[in-house]
């Protein structure tokens, strides 16, 4: 069992993605057998890079605003929304807003 | 691709379960390979039985507080808090505040 702040994760920056920090909230160092749980925060006029992977993301936004880009197009995001980019998807997380983007995004383990 | 806001997902009673909705946000209905995202609200003064089962918790408190009982205490509850249970650990949450107590909780598929 584990009950943690999110503001007591250490915040770590992602190398070559300014403006973006990630937080470990439960993961393979608590024995989770399935998936962790991070939370990113992205400054304004930041977000990741246009790319895909093998593994999914559940995503829930906790504040801000900004948009999912994905090859169809763009979505903007607010508090409440949930997004699931399925495995191999293309995808891009950015904040359009003047807050900080943050939210909860859920993988894997073993990325 | 998926992208809902979590008012916009049907709240579900559970039978059993008065003042607890429900809302499978991100479920195996869309596809989802491995875990999915449900947001519950509880009502001032409820919560689920103290209860275990084979599947993990990941949680996310979004608005409102409450505790995490288990048989080594209670444990308090606000927004920000992320909670591990593990696998067969006997758990309750619990609403104790005056408000709707909302929270993530991410569960793996086939449950």
């Amino acid at each position: 069992m584990k009950v943690i702040h999110y503001t007591d994760v250490p915040a770590e920056s992602i190398e070559g993605l300014p403006g973006v920090t990630i937080r470990w909230c439960i993961s393979d160092a608590d024995g989770v057998p399935r998936f962790a749980l991070r939370v990113f925060e992205v400054e304004p006029g930041h977000g990741s890079p246009r790319h895909a992977h093998w593994w999914e993301h559940e995503v829930y936004i906790l504040a801000g605003t900004g948009v999912l880009w994905t090859p169809d197009g763009e979505t903007p995001l607010r508090p409440g929304h949930a997004v699931f980019v399925p495995p191999d998807a293309e995808h891009q997380f950015r904040n359009t807003g003047d807050e900080v983007l943050r939210f909860i995004c859920v993988v894997p383990v073993g990325i």
